[in-house]
């Protein structure tokens, strides 16, 4: 398990491969965002986009499983406060294969609460050819390790 | 429909009432945020949250969910570019009733394309009872009433 002590300003990581469909583009969509150009094909056609694209929270949220199951998996994980900076720069269409890079800009002792650490790190969605989708700046709490230690 | 000129710097509005079920909370998770305190109710109770809760990027959703539905609805909207300051205020549980709450900050036209408007507009989830447990800045872009007559 890595703690607080064990993450590095600077440290990137590359992970996942996640392989969007048009179904799953769909059924997000019309439980969650239901605009014409993200459940409807003929109706994407004649919108700005010219064909289907995914829910910019879709996006997001598979960000987040290529998150959790990767560069998460193995830190003590206490949360998020937010993210910031959150940017959409390419739409996702069906048959997109999606991939994550993270780098953690900066981390300090929370004040108010020093059993845990803030953990600000920068995640890119990118598609197989390098294009980035989808920017934030994750804003993570992390347990640190002598926080377990004390609780022992 | 509602144009970028119909939107008034300062206009809120309020809207919605999604009921939130321990299924779709565990649902959502398993395919896009699949920690334990957000998919398996036993380990949510020996967790830091002591009960099972949404993921952030679940509240997200549904507030999109309710934005699209509401605010949205009559609004020629052109997407969004991206969120700033997205927060997770309060965790969501198992039977919460969201609905949210919206504030035009700001708008202006395109510099690079004069017929589209960027609003920025904030945006905050709500429970029941008043409880804040989401808010974001969106960054939308909205079609001008005269780029519509241009095309027709």
């Amino acid at each position: 398990m890595r703690y607080y002590e064990d993450i590095e300003i600077g440290e990137t990581q590359e992970f996942g491969e996640y392989h969007v469909t048009k179904e799953e583009i769909v059924e997000f969509a019309e439980q969650y965002d239901p605009q014409p150009f993200h459940v409807d094909e003929s109706a994407a056609a004649d919108s700005a986009f010219g064909e289907l694209v995914a829910s910019g929270w879709h996006t997001a949220a598979i960000c987040m499983r290529l998150l959790v199951t990767g560069p998460m998996q193995d830190r003590a994980s206490m949360g998020a406060r937010g993210v910031d900076e959150l940017r959409w720069k390419r739409p996702v269409t069906p048959g997109d294969t999606l991939s994550i890079r993270t780098e953690v800009l900066d981390k300090r002792v929370s004040e108010s609460d020093p059993r845990r650490g803030y953990v600000d790190e920068r995640l890119e969605g990118r598609t197989g050819d390098g294009d980035v989708v989808l920017s934030w700046i994750g804003l993570g709490m992390i347990a640190r390790r002598n926080a377990e230690s004390a609780d022992s």
